[in-house]
């Protein structure tokens, strides 16, 4: 675990919580993203060595779409660096966390990423990270 | 905001949820604080240029047992650090965000802290701190 690669925030509206965030941070976000695979855009924000991603369903069954259902708008994941995505999955299911994803898939913003599920960290979904090298 | 200080997670027992993410992160807390005033025991953990606060209620009416009764374990906040507390106070009331805190208290960690409703930022409560200078 190097750092928090970025903070997701599952919104209803994403020009909407653009224009908050950017009043909260004083400065706009610096790119957006559609995951079709996930059935989420995203934009993103910079603030010290981290990333703010706000997630915005694009189909009723996308998991922010369940998630905003569920429990309001609000923080969903918090996403953490790693040199090694596969060799930290194998670490963690070790340790005793459920994986939800053995193998790694493509997200946003150039990774390879995994979920840890929440009743195995606290109630924290965790997202793994992995650059993935061109 | 110079970049996010903390992410505070409420947890029902620090012994265990220290075990528990010192698995996560391979390293232990580096500390532990009672904040008497808000009723919690707190432990930190280093990330990268951030840190991971977990919290535990230490009496029935703390704001997270509250919360743990709500919502369960999980995120509680994001912190970020600014450099003048009270200027970005009216800012930010200015933009429209409700501050619970117009005069700003000694949270954990050497710190003036105030918090933002979370009705007015997506449904995420945020705080605001800044170190006090000794």
């Amino acid at each position: 675990m190097n750092k928090i690669e970025h903070i997701g925030i599952a919104v209803k509206n994403l020009n909407h919580s653009n224009k908050l965030f950017s009043k909260l941070f004083g400065k706009s976000h610096y790119k957006t993203e559609e995951v079709v695979s996930e059935g989420v855009n995203t934009s993103f924000f910079k603030v010290g060595e981290n990333k703010i991603e706000l997630l915005e369903a694009t189909k009723e069954d996308s998991p922010i779409a369940k998630f905003i259902d569920k429990k309001g708008e609000g923080i969903h994941h918090i996403a953490f660096d790693v040199d090694d995505i596969e060799a930290e999955i194998k670490r963690l299911k070790k340790e005793g966390f459920i994986v939800l994803n053995e193998v790694p898939k493509q997200g946003a913003d150039n990774k390879l990423v995994a979920f840890l599920h929440p009743k195995s960290s606290n109630g924290v979904l965790i997202e793994l990270c992995q650059e993935i090298k061109k």
